[in-house]
């Protein structure tokens, strides 16, 4: 097989690193980006991916930022090897009542959360739709297809990053990429659910809280999947998680 | 009764006129607002309210400057009457392939159709709240609930509008608020499909084509619903419309 | 206006009892129709309707038998008046973990509550779609959209009363009929909620529960709309009520 | 690993014929059923599982028979080896204008597509719950969320069949039995497709129509899952397929 590339964005947190090894480890060169400020966490997930015999490449960037995000497709596509799959993975969940919800976060959580996926999407397809090949996936959230008191922020970017999703299906699919949008429901292994929701943590053993390893898996089967019958929407969710 | 106000936000299509015409009819003293450049055009819409018997002020504003529509909900409130029911009524509709969208485009899209919802909405809640009533009524359209090939941009904004509008509706509800989405599928009676789309026009005639009095009289059904039966999502579309 | 008969199936809650008074006041012949044993309770709401000045059948049917349904329209259309509007409303909720659900108790809950509303609904596009108008009114609950621990049978039978109604105005609509479903969420104002649930039949001083006559005023609002801006799906719930 | 069997109800067609030949590739005790007409097709089915290297035992039942599936489930238990994986995959798609569709065929395509669902999700819940684990497998299709013209009796059994895995996984997932379900839309690779649409037949060179062994790679991956991370809605569909 030719040398592939995949691009995680939003790989600072548990999930993003998962699904990073997991592509690693099926001999992607893995680049894995987030904020500049946080470079360094992110040379330690390049690090540890190396370590586990894979490819890792770390960039700083913000993908808010048009410039950045088009500067690094060109740089990997043009440094490191051609784009296979690329994961969109920023969340920013908020909750305010309305009357305290401010237009500089509801403006921030779009620019995050949704406005970063759609300009992730589109140069995924520049570069993908002249090769007729490529995974395109979005992390989504219950937000993505529920609005609730508080989050008119963050549902409404997670339903237009949902709306992204299913438009670049229907629009790529037959061209020969892969868009999919996974819901992702439950508390997370991460360390701030072990510290700040103990209890919920403790379901851990349990296998009652999502393990990255396990979201990964899914990431991956998406990519692996045959074009004959290819998934556009899947939920995870833990065992014991009440579905809402 | 004490004199209520109704503010129109996207007055300038026949829909939002014809909402306007309908709440006046009703006693209100109707409030419109579209961009200043298209003062005339809003003004003639006062005036024609004004020859029916009711009560029209016509505004200027940018309903995405948050500035300007604070200071708008400000006036209402101070000069002309207690806002009973706001209607957030602007679309923007575009298709564009992926490859093809600009991130201007992109944002703008979101700013006119989600972001102004937004700031409407939230105005809205901060002078309804207090006095636990009024109604918010949101326009949506069936991207509102599915994606399409080249609807990236607006998909996602309408989609993200009905996240906001159930956010209010669990938030606002038990708190004497009456928010409601009405998805709004297939051609208005208007100049541009008169013009553009001469063969759908020709459904006119038999009721094939949306007329604006009749979506507005169903706003005005939503707001004068009893509170033991409130709706919080319709659709309306023409007898003869293939339903997606 | 020539004489039409307007037909409401499950009249024997307050529901249905108030749709059809308040299709009685707009001049419908309206008949309603229960299972027979039950023929002296509906012959008491015919009573009253009468009181009221409207024109009341009373019809001791069981809407699971084909034979009865068929025999009903034909004695309505024959001596009675031309059907206008269809309303289907029997429900039967039941709640039991799946390992007790009886084989009887699913196929009766779907008896009633879908095979019911296919028969009726069948019938009146027989009799209306000569004439290309009519109304068909379906009954739907929270369980039409969703499942939930207990319900196989409650919400089978009601998703799929929704199919029904989605597949027929999609159907007859552009043959004229209206044809919409309308979900009720919530407490009504029954006998039943009143002794069972006391502490949340209180909330009827502040309109915390569905008032059947709210209900009813939404269905002849559907009826009455202007086939210009149909509506196919709304839903109905208490202000105060939390939304599933 | 302790000896287990699946069950594969509705195993006449390609893709329960693929699903059996995939458990049973990893060591599952594999039984297949279909009505005992055609018992000859299912031991053919049997032998070739075993050529394979598989374990195959074919039953002739009828599913919509509550005795039957008692008593297969029974003779399963007792015989073979607890059942680890139940798949129902019984369709009955049929499409007619509702003035001529029969009550006959409104009932058997509800009892085929859906009542046979609960029989068999009933049964598979009574055995595995004691152990605490087990897998239930539930095949849709577009119908199953959205009616259409003509479609009451398959998008009802459809949607209700739905709505028993989604009551189902809320019921049982947290009893440790994980249970999903699939969306199977688009055309199948199967000797009907190939005689009666041969234009849509030969977009299979290019992976156009859904390949059974790709649909059951996926009910394989659903059972594979690990508890952390379980899907309950998945759709599946081929890549130039245009989504509904």
């Amino acid at each position: 097989m030719t040398k592939q590339s995949c691009l995680v964005v939003g790989a600072g947190d548990a999930t993003g690193g998962a699904i990073a090894r997991r592509f690693a480890r099926e001999g992607f060169e893995t680049c894995i980006v987030r904020r500049a400020r946080h470079i360094d966490s992110l040379n330690a997930l390049a690090e540890d991916i190396k370590k586990e015999g894979g490819s890792a490449h770390a960039f700083g960037a913000d993908a808010r930022e048009e410039e950045e995000i088009v500067d690094l497709f060109a740089k990997i596509e043009k440094d490191i090897a051609p784009l296979g799959a690329v994961i969109f993975n920023i969340g920013g969940n908020v909750n305010f009542p309305i009357t305290e919800m401010t237009s500089r976060v509801y403006r921030k959580v779009w620019e995050m959360s949704c406005f970063a996926g759609f300009l992730t999407g589109r140069e995924a397809a520049r570069v993908m739709l002249p090769r007729g090949k490529g995974t395109i996936l979005f992390t989504g959230a219950t937000a993505s297809i529920r609005g609730g008191a508080g989050y008119s922020a963050f549902a409404g970017a997670k339903h237009s990053l949902r709306a992204l999703a299913q438009s670049l299906a229907r629009e790529l699919g037959p061209q020969g990429i892969h868009v999919a949008h996974v819901i992702i429901d439950g508390a997370i292994d991460t360390a701030y659910v072990k510290e700040r929701f103990p209890e919920r943590y403790a379901l851990r053993e349990k296998d009652g809280i999502l393990q990255p390893e396990d979201i990964a898996e899914n990431y991956w089967h998406l990519h692996a999947q045959n074009p004959s019958a290819w998934t556009h929407e899947m939920d995870l969710r833990p065992w014991m998680e009440k579905m809402a």
